[in-house]
């Protein structure tokens, strides 16, 4: 017997080798194509330029988000896709309006005009704005431990840094956000009747980031409004009122929250040619913050899912799956898209087993951020050779991407792309979030990282 | 025996296991440091807006260069180090003149401007400038091809892209560069009066690149002027050369060579506690194209350089290697800077075991491009996972850098610093290298990368 098995086992592991190095070198050629052709011959970037520099910032419920639609369903249309369709979604609606206005003033009355954006779902300030003094604070326990008798009628000032000895700026910014996020709903317990957030950015400099907040379960009646002011404006605010801790802000800014409106998720599929009842998403999401352009935050993201698409059809690449780019409307207030797609996905019993994000910036691709088993990241990471000539070498577990992590529970591999992290924040939610931020090459790298990993899982599946 | 050696054997492993991760421990924590003071206490930006925004572009010989000398041997000074002096070395001088004029005319007379830039090198046009028809090459076997009958009199132009489908742009700008260095001693073979050059970049802009040109033995009364334009302005004259190939090119340059001048290197030390006479240099070079104020060729790389020592100081590391700065004069047209610097070094017998150098813009750091042998690369290797935390992953073999390559054959490892690629070329020797190109951190991320490596070198030493 034991003479017998050896050949077999020979033979076997023989074929095994050569059925794997087979294919490997295809899986290597599909790869070398894919980089290449999104490199020489991509469209990613004159898709961004329109959609930064012809439509701009597209909050949720504008008129740019609804042109934004209508731009990117006609876009797939053209790639010649099986179906184009577009997913109903409500959306909530707010706007900045057109009045912030801001300035620190000195006991003496000196006034110095600041920059200040209001954050998004803050009420408005009453028309003549407010005046008070101001109370620096890190965190939440600060706040409470100051309590009601030193909040009580002012202005509480959240200056607690990133912090930069992090590496993965998206870390410094987790360690941050909760100020901006829940920094008004906190200060109300005690009495505040304005919040200022130090803007969220690792950058020095005058502009302030804007983003969501949420007051919690704090009554209409008690909300108080809530600005972002730069870097620059946190440190010189912080210094004077060591100096002079009587000094007053004044703020004011008419923006206003609406009834939701109708808007959409823009969807194409390419049905696939063994599992067409099993899905894979590759996306982005097509609302952006209302200052700057939103290249970068999301812009970047949709045009690269949008590319991953066009450069099966263009290497005439026929996927097992089904293989869907959903642009998601409303990531940045509300996440209504991503939560609509889930929903639906549950609703009518659709089977999906892969989802990859792009929402971290269009800069140099490094690798992926993955939620799934051990057996899926296994086959991931064994994929790395793969991609070591395209310097792609992250395949860490973590968080994928806010509009696919609704699927979570009922899909098999979630993933985000990871970019370079290092100049997203200096620009994110901000006036600079602009398409000259963006480098071509960046861009399609991620678009071809992206279509790579793709590949492989339409090729391998999931497990 | 058997029995016995076990226990030793077991305890022989123990041993080293344990002081492995007891090294390790204590690397990983000197790492940590270097890191954190980088990015939270770092001097290299500050040191680089001044060079960039206060002295500018520092052509060698020019005012700015020597203002550069005094400008870093005063900061070195500054830094507390055992010895800081001035190597002295003559340098050319070549001035771009302030004269440069193009236009393309049409064979009705209608005319377009267009940007040149003379190359670094070039000889002037006449007073009046030249006159005359295009040749359009992509190679020099092109060149040659079309000869003397088809080229005699005419402007030679060089438009070969570089290639866009390369991941490392160094690769890219490899497979385009000798048109610019070599293309007006190829030309003059064959009768062209003056060459035009695409320029060594890989976006589509306005901007021409200069750059370093020889005319090889091409005699002086023979030599022709050479001028780059932009990629933009190549494609342009690329498509209209098509419709009318008898169009003509008119430029004008007056930029003129000079008497070589006294310059110099800058050097700091540390002198070593352990090894005093072998010696670790980390450098860059102090020069740069005259157009741009250098922020990234190689403002970043000497400031990154100065934070090395800087880092040290600060966190009271006393080296066991004397470890030197070097700040190399005239790497971009001579490169007289790093010979004489490696001519010194020979000429005193002094042993040099390693040079590290950062030549390849201020970008976020990926890895770093070794000239060693088989024992210090699997050393550095080794290190590997003490840099995966700072996202450290390229310990390739390749080119380390320009000024420490004279060395050589009598050092151990030479290495230069890989910084992410992508976006380097656009703005490589154009008006656009300029610090707002800089990102803090990424120039922070690449200092602390190359004194983790100095650090690894200094204790373990090279083989």
């Amino acid at each position: 017997m034991k003479t017998r098995l050896i050949p077999a086992l020979i033979f076997f592991l023989f074929i095994s080798t050569a059925s794997i190095s087979q294919n490997a070198a295809q899986d290597s050629t599909m790869l070398k194509k894919l980089y290449t052709t999104a490199l020489s011959d991509g469209k990613a970037y004159d898709w961004l330029d329109y959609l930064s520099n012809q439509i701009g910032g597209r909050l949720s419920g504008s008129f740019e988000a609804e042109r934004a639609v209508k731009y990117t369903e006609a876009e797939l249309k053209e790639l010649g896709l099986d179906k184009v369709w577009l997913q109903p979604v409500m959306v909530p609606k707010w706007t900045r309006g057109f009045k912030e206005y801001a300035y620190i003033e000195s006991p003496s009355g000196e006034k110095t005009v600041t920059n200040i954006l209001a954050l998004g779902g803050s009420v408005p300030t009453p028309n003549l704005g407010i005046k008070a003094e101001v109370v620096e604070v890190h965190n939440f326990e600060e706040l409470a431990s100051l309590g009601r008798q030193k909040i009580e009628g002012k202005i509480v000032f959240f200056n607690r840094p990133m912090q930069p000895d992090l590496i993965h700026t998206g870390h410094a910014y987790g360690g941050a956000s909760n100020q901006r996020y829940s920094g008004a709903a906190e200060a109300t317990k005690y009495g505040a009747i304005g919040v200022l957030v130090r803007s969220l950015s690792l950058k020095n400099d005058s502009a302030p980031h804007t983003g969501a907040m949420s007051y919690g379960d704090t009554p209409e009646s008690k909300r108080i409004p809530a600005a972002a002011i730069s870097t620059k404006d946190a440190d010189y605010l912080s210094g004077l009122l060591k100096l002079e801790p009587q000094l007053q802000f004044y703020f004011k800014q008419n923006c206003k929250i609406w009834d939701d409106v109708l808007s959409y998720n823009v969807i194409g599929e390419i049905t696939g040619t063994t599992y067409p009842d099993k899905y894979m998403v590759v996306g982005g999401h097509l609302d952006s913050w209302d200052v700057g352009d939103g290249a970068h935050d999301d812009g970047a993201g949709v045009t690269q899912s949008m590319e991953v698409l066009r450069l099966f059809k263009k290497l005439n690449y026929k996927p097992k799956h089904s293989i869907r780019v959903v642009l998601f409307m409303n990531e940045e207030n509300g996440l209504r898209g991503g939560l609509k797609y889930a929903e639906e996905a549950k609703r009518k019993n659709e089977t999906h087993v892969f989802a990859l994000e792009s929402d971290s910036g269009g800069f140099t691709p490094r690798g992926f951020s993955l939620e799934t088993d051990d057996a899926n990241l296994a086959q991931i990471r064994s994929w790395a050779p793969l991609f070591e000539p395209y310097l792609i070498h992250l395949f860490d577990e973590g968080y994928s991407g806010a509009d696919i992590r609704p699927m979570k529970g009922n899909i098999n591999v979630l993933a985000g792309l990871q970019p370079d992290s290092q100049r997203y924040f200096d620009i994110h939610h901000s006036a600079n979030d602009t398409f000259e931020q963006i480098n071509k090459r960046e861009l399609e790298l991620g678009a071809a990282t992206m279509a790579s990993l793709m590949y492989l899982m339409d090729t391998y599946g999931a497990k």
